[in-house]
């Protein structure tokens, strides 16, 4: 089975909503060995919507279409599949009830255009939504399989799981694919390209480089049956994972939050952060994490000098000595936001996230980062390019992956 | 001029990495008035790559590809591009030198697969790469243009602003399309179509909705020469202004945070925040506009009961009696804050971000609001759904919505 994965929508195309449906439903169809042949943004246009469905037809088994199921005058997929597949499409009584009680139930009388996610087309399983008003559909044509599911993220991702993932699984038995990620830091991309190269391990597997921030994900394949792949996969694993050591923080859904937040919980240790530059970010990272209440505090954005001494509580003599960009200054927040929020482990980050540097002089992207707990201490400073936010992101990143090397000391 | 955006990349196509050049380019086009027909995501396959090329170069007059210009082996955009182009590919030795440059200067020896950077297509204008090492192109084919980026959105963004719109910019003459977008907020999608088609605004321009989050985007479109696109644009937007008032937050690059930025600014009035289950996303938010120091004091993420009382400081007897999650606490912590940041301004949020309520059994997604300054004070509770990050999402969206309409007043 290969898939071919269309998104509809004029706000995807013009660029004013980033498309993350593709990359979710990539993610998940490569997780059980369909591979994603392409993947295509189309307007919401009837005429646009078929052109690409006709050529999918020819080269996928699988075609999953997101958007254009909506209540308005530019959702155009359904008719555009109809009219594809020369279906039919109709009311259908039970939906209509389900979204009119929908609408009662929240207080709103259900307007005229709503009617329109009630149409079905002629012999489609229905999937429900519930998460929202649009329906799905799956379709079995020739052998060939399209779904239709609805645009929102949250809706669709719900859908796609629980109802579109078992039925496609009985279509993909024999050979598949099987992808594994893992994730690496403090090691960059020709570097480790060139490490592995030379360690023969490229010899026997297809493995690919993604650098992203300070990020290199490696990605090892496997194919043929189940239990092949997965030989091949779990073989390379090993090797690259004796080569690389603590390079590698994770892997394929874990990222650097959610590796710590495994480490803190495991030891039954607790962390609070104190930020500068990274605004916020880091303790958003943090908190994107189920569960993370149970073992993070909080933490200060001390963004302003004032902040620093009267909220975070600095001795002014660091601020003035030292410079508000220091080790000392890093190390006096980590320290001092552990005291305020009596956590294990402290995070202290300053630095010049820019655009524009600060009176010190002090060039942008220059950061340091300090972790403390009672037993341990440590500061390193870093400069980083790639604009404010990037800057921002790497702060956060590092930081994290400092705590990380910490806590498995 | 008619524009094809090809992205090339497994990392793309397996949903490892988001895919936000699309996006960046096709906001970067249309602003210009090129329309932006298809665009596909295909993998790091040479024969891949070549069909694709083939049927854009039938239907699109501008096509740009990102995306495997890199060193490493699956980097195959430049042979593709040459073998459909027949056209040869020869190491160019300025470009060469550079690179060489670059590694020594940062301290590094250039590893021997860096060489393939240099590699040019014959008859190619070669695109400088101001962040980074895989240089850029442009080459003209029979009336069409291709343009090939590297895939790091940080260096192909300054590559495409500063050599690409000005060389495609001169081919872009006569009629034009234009689009503005409205940012709505505070009334929903179905409710916005319904009032907007009983102005009879609807009759005389193309419009489109796009829901995300709490926010709705009114896209107006106008098209004809520069001059009659831009008076039915302008037009439209008057009238809709007219209708919804308010519940226009911004326009365009506009967004929650830089239109508060802006107020903020203006009035030179300061802000700080305590976030509880937002977790540090208002703060980030607001930190993510340059320039945020000037009126951003800081803020407190009190994410543990504990922290409410000792880092925020609120009394034990408002969180016994009234609840965490209260309209007292909210505003105790939106007080709090100002008060130990010396702000003008204060946000307080207090919530349940999920996926698990508290020990008070308030429903997830329950979250108060607060926004208070020396005259004024306002707090409104919302229940919330889609998920723990869209929970924080909209409850930082809405609190900087409280914070627009009371500087407004």
């Amino acid at each position: 089975v290969i898939a071919e994965l269309i998104c509809v929508g004029n706000e995807i195309l013009t660029g004013l909503v980033e498309n993350s449906n593709s990359g979710y439903l990539s993610r998940k169809l490569w997780a059980v060995g369909i591979p994603v042949r392409e993947s295509t943004v189309v307007a919401d246009q009837e005429l646009a919507i078929r052109l690409v469905l006709e050529k999918a037809l020819l080269n996928s088994d699988l075609i999953v279409i997101t958007g254009g199921l909506g209540p308005t005058d530019d959702d155009l997929t359904r008719e555009a599949v109809a009219a594809i597949l020369k279906r039919t499409l109709k009311i259908d009584l039970g939906i209509l009830q389900q979204l009119e009680k929908l609408f009662s139930d929240r207080g709103f009388v259900m307007t005229e255009n709503n009617r329109k996610q009630a149409m079905i087309i002629d012999g489609s399983k229905v999937l429900k939504n519930e998460r929202g008003t649009a329906p799905g559909a799956i379709i079995e044509e020739q052998g060939k399989i399209l779904v239709l599911l609805p645009g929102p993220p949250y809706e669709m991702q719900e859908m796609f799981d629980n109802l579109v993932l078992p039925y496609i699984c009985k279509y993909n038995s024999g050979n598949i694919n099987l992808i594994r990620t893992l994730k690496c830091i403090g090691i960059g991309e020709s570097m480790l390209e060139e490490k592995i190269k030379s360690s023969g391990i490229w010899n026997y597997l297809p493995l690919s480089y993604i650098a992203r921030g300070l990020e290199v994900d490696l990605q090892i394949k496997g194919n043929g049956d189940y239990n092949t792949a997965m030989e091949q996969v779990c073989a390379a694993e090993q090797s690259i994972r004796k080569l690389l050591g603590n390079n590698i923080f994770g892997c394929d859904d874990e990222t650097l939050p959610s590796v710590v937040a495994a480490l803190l919980s495991s030891k039954n240790r607790s962390l609070a952060v104190a930020e500068s530059c990274s605004g916020g970010l880091l303790s958003d990272m943090i908190t994107d994490q189920p569960g993370s209440s149970k073992y993070y505090c909080g933490g200060i954005v001390a963004y302003s000098r004032d902040a620093k001494i009267k909220v975070l509580g600095l001795p002014e003599k660091i601020l003035d000595e030292d410079g508000i960009i220091s080790e000392k200054t890093a190390l006096a927040m980590s320290d001092a936001v552990r005291a305020k929020f009596n956590s294990d482990y402290g995070i202290g980050i300053t630095g010049i996230a820019g655009p524009e540097s600060d009176d010190s002089g002090s060039p942008v992207g220059l950061i340091y980062i300090a972790v403390t707990c009672n037993e341990n201490a440590t500061c390193k400073h870093y400069t980083f390019g790639g604009g404010r936010k990037a800057i921002k992101e790497r702060a956060a990143q590092l930081s994290l992956n400092t705590l990380r090397l910490m806590l498995l000391e």
